[in-house]
């Protein structure tokens, strides 16, 4: 659990950041930025909850009338100021931008406000420069506290043990949404508080990476690309193994093979001031080198913390060096077109001394 | 189902909407308005998806490649524009805005595109204006077409069966969180592909209009409001009933007649004509002449279709006339915090007539 001096710290830290990059005001709507300030929760809606981190004045939560009483924070940490439905929100909320700021002040709002929102308050406070919140945030959250470090060891710790059920589950003859609904089943007996997704892509419907789980049957002779994550204790956890039934035929054991060991070198080669961009270069070469590099078709990783998805991305072009404390997806893949997919994807976190796996399932393919 | 004609037609009157308000170009993210427009359902993802329909050129969907396996449209609709993991995605989807609009463009871009992401397009589009594209989508959206009627009807058919099995549900000695799970498992059964929300309030948590259902253990004498929506055949489901186990004590079943009585009125309001604020003030008025005008902290209700919650919004200020074919919910409360809360909620349907409820279960209180 993180407490309320943790709190009161990250928003200190937030304020401190701000300063540095001459940001006047962190405006922050529903979304994993205001849950990790002041642990609230909001729900992503039209009615806007707003964060305001200003220049002068105390943090103040912009919230909707109705939503007040859901609230959850420690006390004192911001105060409140609710709307009632009928009231111009995007009024309330310029009038406590210009409360907060200076004049004609540098306004750092979420990555994931709706354009739309953003947009009015645009109109509204035409003094503003709008930049994004990640300035101030993502080098807050990109590496993570070992509060943190905790809570992924414990959604990885869960979600490993959906993969251990997986020899238990009936695979043949049953659709991929079907066996998908029963894993999203696992994911909440294991803990987690919400699935995110569950990709269950079945023969050659595994060759698109993020196929929706339909109405396809699996059948003997099928590899399965398994790709599950939710959200435990407000951390994600997300992971892929192969699931064969039976001896898969054509060239799926030795792109397995190959692929497992592209994984693992990418894996190894994690260490605090290598770049982001090397890992996927190591993953990169080793499926070039097997003869699968066109097959490989996009990064090999994301970060994961609140979000699902969040930086490092582990990907070319990222030449940020990896800092311990990051915890991230190493994920490469085979797509072949009609025939086959495979991908095999850890969760890691960089330490001093290089790397910790923080999911320990086995990385062979899960005969059924 | 919706025909390609029908897709290709909505593209039609979207561009002829655009014309009439000068805007050159529409760019729609992940979300209902691209769907709306091409039926493909795309994941909100940090890699965007992007529909432009310009000035120039045909309609043209910019897609992560990853992503491209997945696309179900009609052939010949729009024109592909895949991009790769470590391609700049902001390079190239400004080059396609550059493409397809003339110089210092007027540019509609999706209400929830992530803030982050218009952010960076308005940076490396420094001559164009950027506009919301409700002003385009939602008078489209906002009247519902005959198949989209049957759609709605359907989600709402599937709901109320939900709703006539909480009977069978056991309630008393389980956790709200226990019993929530219990009715996302009958939305599933009941067809919705996903389940939205599924609010379970018993007691004094029903005061929090947006409760989220968790430890508290049901009680003899509990009032529990239930509301539960999801989306079926891509159209969203939304009803609110009230289980009580056993007979409330206090003031619970003379608000509930007073409710009851204000929700109805608020419906039999519903004509072609007619604002969608004074349907708000009549179930305000309501609930005010029986004592709870306090209580009834939020708006009567919101448009229901693709989104769960869309135009238009039934809430004082919203002084627009209904039209036939509009579709939303009427939902009022009452809220006595740390006693109790109520609320009772229908999704209708203006018709010629008047109004046509696509919920049907009944409205008596439910007592298990």
């Amino acid at each position: 659990m993180i407490g309320p001096e943790e709190y009161a710290d990250r928003i200190a830290r937030a304020t401190a950041a701000m300063q540095d990059r001459s940001i006047d005001c962190l405006a922050l709507s529903a979304g994993s930025d205001l849950t990790y300030l002041c642990g609230y929760d909001a729900m992503p809606l039209e009615r806007i909850t707003l964060l305001v981190i200003g220049t002068y004045g105390p943090p103040t939560l912009v919230v909707p009338e109705l939503e007040a009483p859901r609230l959850e924070m420690p006390d004192g940490l911001v105060e409140l100021r609710a709307w009632r439905d009928g009231e111009d929100m995007i009024k309330v909320v310029a009038a406590e931008l210009r409360r907060a700021c200076p004049p004609a002040p540098i306004i750092a709002v979420s990555e994931r406000m709706w354009a739309g929102t953003l947009l009015s308050v645009q109109d509204a406070f035409r003094h503003a420069r709008f930049v994004p919140a990640g300035r101030v945030m993502e080098p807050l959250r990109v590496v993570k506290s070992p509060v943190e470090l905790d809570m992924l060891q414990a959604a990885a710790a869960a979600v490993d043990r959906v993969v251990s059920a997986y020899s238990d589950v009936e695979w043949v003859g049953r659709t991929e949404a079907d066996v998908a609904r029963e894993i999203s089943g696992l994911l909440r007996d294991a803990g987690h508080a919400r699935v995110n997704f569950v990709i269950v892509a079945s023969g050659p419907n595994a060759a698109s990476p993020h196929h929706t789980a339909g109405a396809r049957v699996i059948e003997p002779g099928d590899a399965i690309v398994v790709d599950v994550g939710g959200t435990l204790g407000g951390y994600c956890s997300d992971i892929t193994r192969v699931v064969c039934v039976g001896e898969p035929g054509g060239d799926v054991a030795r792109a397995y093979g190959n692929l497992r060991a592209a994984q693992e070198a990418a894996v190894a080669h994690v260490h605090p001031g290598v770049s982001a961009e090397s890992v996927d270069a190591v993953a990169r070469a080793g499926l070039a080198e097997t003869g699968w590099g066109d097959a490989f078709i996009h990064r090999t990783g994301h970060g994961i913390g609140m979000d699902e998805h969040e930086a490092p991305y582990i990907v070319a072009g990222n030449n940020s060096p990896l800092e311990t404390g990051m915890c991230f997806s190493i994920e490469p893949g085979i797509y072949v077109p009609g025939v086959f997919g495979l991908r095999l994807e850890d969760i890691v976190a960089v330490t001093d001394e290089g790397v910790e796996p923080l999911n320990t399932a086995a990385h062979d393919l899960i005969h059924v």
